[in-house]
């Protein structure tokens, strides 16, 4: 058995090329899945994230991707961090996987010991956030996110399952605490307060980052959703899903890196996504890049919500209507309570897209998608807009009730000099 | 360590008279408590619960209370059950203890073989249900019972603990799955469909019955609270609180039976002893005590706010800020959140006495405070009086916006024919 909160043990070590290749090769279902012999595999180290080693080995037949977690942080050695984080990931791939085979990779095999995980490699992908700034959009790609937030979430829910099957996953991945404490800590709590882990290059993004602090409507919000992200355990939560973590080819889509999996609101990940492409939004330099952006955040909110409701309505007629979220047969009634999911479900969405705008322009760790703007004063004032409209979302001075409301804010910010 | 799921084992036997009075002479700290030898002992079997066995042991220097869990139902041998119940009661008193020394029994052994739970037995007190139909009306009783539950749910909630030590005992709780099957079954379904476990014996309760199943607003209420009562882990709750979990001698008073233990929405706990009251209410035959009820309503209310607020603004200047929940240091919006939280405690708090209300009345488990009720049509009267009062609490045609509002519609159902 797995053990709970595992430790570095003896048996741990961290794998260089030619002991990923002794690992694969005494494990004959991997072993097979690449093809001919040890010596025709290729190996390379491709770690790119935080946190991480990660590795592609490739066969005459086929590829594997090998992730290994370090007893610290990968590009800081000096912040040391518990191995388990590999067990969550496979953990959060076993439950959703069945849900969404076409729209992550199978967990092939996951060591205890050595907290190793191995999924098929992608190839031909690309990760989204570099297509972003090649310019390349693919509304199927955010069409399929919405269904990827759709499906996974519902079937991890009390809407889809008795509740004892929740909280044992609940149990699960509550334990996965210390990526939950990075998640409350760099994303909720840092940016609102002085803090080393803090930066930011331009001393024009000061000002609002001091109205920011001393916004008593945008610290409540910040407050109250915080505490929402912990104390409403709606369904799991890939948890870190950013346009770094989904790899696509523009027809297939692949969202990666579980390994923040928790159980929380389903507006956080929605809120993640969104709040990426809107900084991609806000870094691109032309009117139409711009447009496919707008259309990108209606495409996944409009195929997130349709997926949901379409799963929802499916599984009214199943056999054990106990474990259903509603008593009443009313249709009407019905759709109101649905609706108002759904409404909860957007602002926290709203919400949650704000906070991440905000710590990846002035917390620990920031994104490249600016890098494509060039002029600096350019940068500037998109960077300066996109953190006056994480705080308008924040503030709601005037509600947004709708997407339109939202898109309608975001030209607003754009066009505001 | 104890295990996680308990299962009968070999070792488990059910004590009689003679066993209790061995076991606890193989406990010295226990045995020294009683005083004397165990031929100097007096044991009885005092099983009130629908669950345990439950004895008391008095010796000439004092008196414990143990309680032993069954392989099934007490009251009903063929409903099988895990024994684990005294589990979470003993880890539930261990939890809160510390901060609710004088309001509820100390832990003062658990054996996990055995799961024998022993406690310190309380004497001269009496079951808070039966005084009350007794017409012995003390709201020193009610500001305790506030109290309590300010404390008990403050002290174990994000607003006073990092989060990760309330997950840690969220992760514990969350495997107490029979016992809050049982609440969601009995609570939140059963009563609003056809159940072979609902009863009531007198046919003009029958077509309010029916109009509550009949109304899509009670329903789509009693859904909404389902789903908030099982993805709402705000604080550990006593899970159970009727006024027979209640003893007191009118000074003192102890909740116990803490066994429903579980993660969920504090308003459950104010909402089940607040619906106890209402039942004793409309029990009550005359308009003094009628009036002695509102008092103690209005008297738990004020003392869990005022106590649950006093923590709050204690813990402000606690020295670990980030664990607290506000980031704001704008006092009028930290008081506008106090007031947001409280306020959402209190709709918590009028729908879970709703349902209470119901199930009490038309669900498995009744109470015997109508019996004081001879005349049978007056019975009937308040008993439907009752259930109205609750179909109005869950449909708010008329929005109960504060304590007054929910006074003032008790006693127009009172006096409604």
């Amino acid at each position: 058995m797995t053990t709970s909160n595992p430790q570095q043990t003896s048996a741990y070590h961290t794998l260089d090329l030619e002991g990923v290749r002794t690992f694969i090769a005494s494990l004959p279902s991997i072993a097979g899945r690449l093809g001919g012999t040890p010596e025709d595999w290729h190996v390379r180290e491709v770690s790119d994230g935080n946190l991480n080693m990660v590795f592609l080995a490739e066969g005459p037949q086929g590829g594997i991707c090998l992730k290994q977690a370090l007893p610290h942080v990968r590009v800081d050695p000096t912040w040391k961090m518990p191995l388990d984080r590999t067990f969550f990931e496979a953990s959060w791939l076993r439950a959703i996987f069945p849900h969404v085979p076409d729209l992550t990779t199978e967990c092939l095999h996951f060591d205890a010991e050595q907290f190793i995980l191995i999924v098929p490699s992608l190839s031909g992908h690309t990760v989204m956030r570099t297509a972003l700034m090649a310019g390349q959009y693919h509304p199927a790609v955010a069409a399929q996110v919405g269904d990827f937030v759709a499906r996974s979430t519902f079937a991890t829910s009390l809407l889809a399952e008795p509740f004892e099957r929740v909280m044992d996953r609940r149990i699960c991945f509550a334990r996965n605490q210390t990526l939950t404490r990075i998640t409350v800590d760099l994303i909720l709590i840092d940016p609102y307060h002085d803090h080393p882990r803090n930066h930011w290059a331009d001393p024009q993004l000061t000002p609002i980052v001091a109205a920011l602090r001393n916004s008593p409507s945008v610290l409540a919000r910040i407050d109250s959703l915080r505490l929402h992200f912990l104390s409403a355990p709606q369904a799991l939560l890939h948890g870190d899903l950013h346009t770094g973590s989904i790899m696509t080819n523009g027809t297939d889509t692949r969202i990666i890196d579980g390994e923040f999996a928790t159980y929380g609101p389903i507006g956080f990940d929605a809120g993640l996504f969104v709040g990426n492409l809107i900084l991609s939004f806000f870094a691109t330099p032309d009117r139409a890049g711009q447009a496919a952006h707008l259309d990108m955040i209606q495409t996944f909110w409009t195929s997130f919500t349709k997926c949901f409701l379409d799963l929802w309505q499916n599984r009214e007629w199943a056999e054990d209507r106990s474990t259903l979220y509603y008593a009443t047969t009313d249709k009407s009634t019905q759709n109101f309570e649905k609706s108002l999911f759904i409404q909860n479900i957007f602002q926290d969405m709203l919400g949650f897209c704000a906070t991440e705008i905000i710590r990846r322009l002035v917390g620990y760790a920031h994104i490249a998608d600016f890098s494509v703007l060039t002029d600096q004063p350019t940068r500037t004032t998109r960077q300066k807009a996109a953190l006056l409209f994480a705080k308008d979302c924040l503030e709601q001075k005037k509600p947004l009730k709708s997407l339109a409301d939202f898109l309608e804010l975001l030209y607003q910010n754009l066009s505001t000099p």
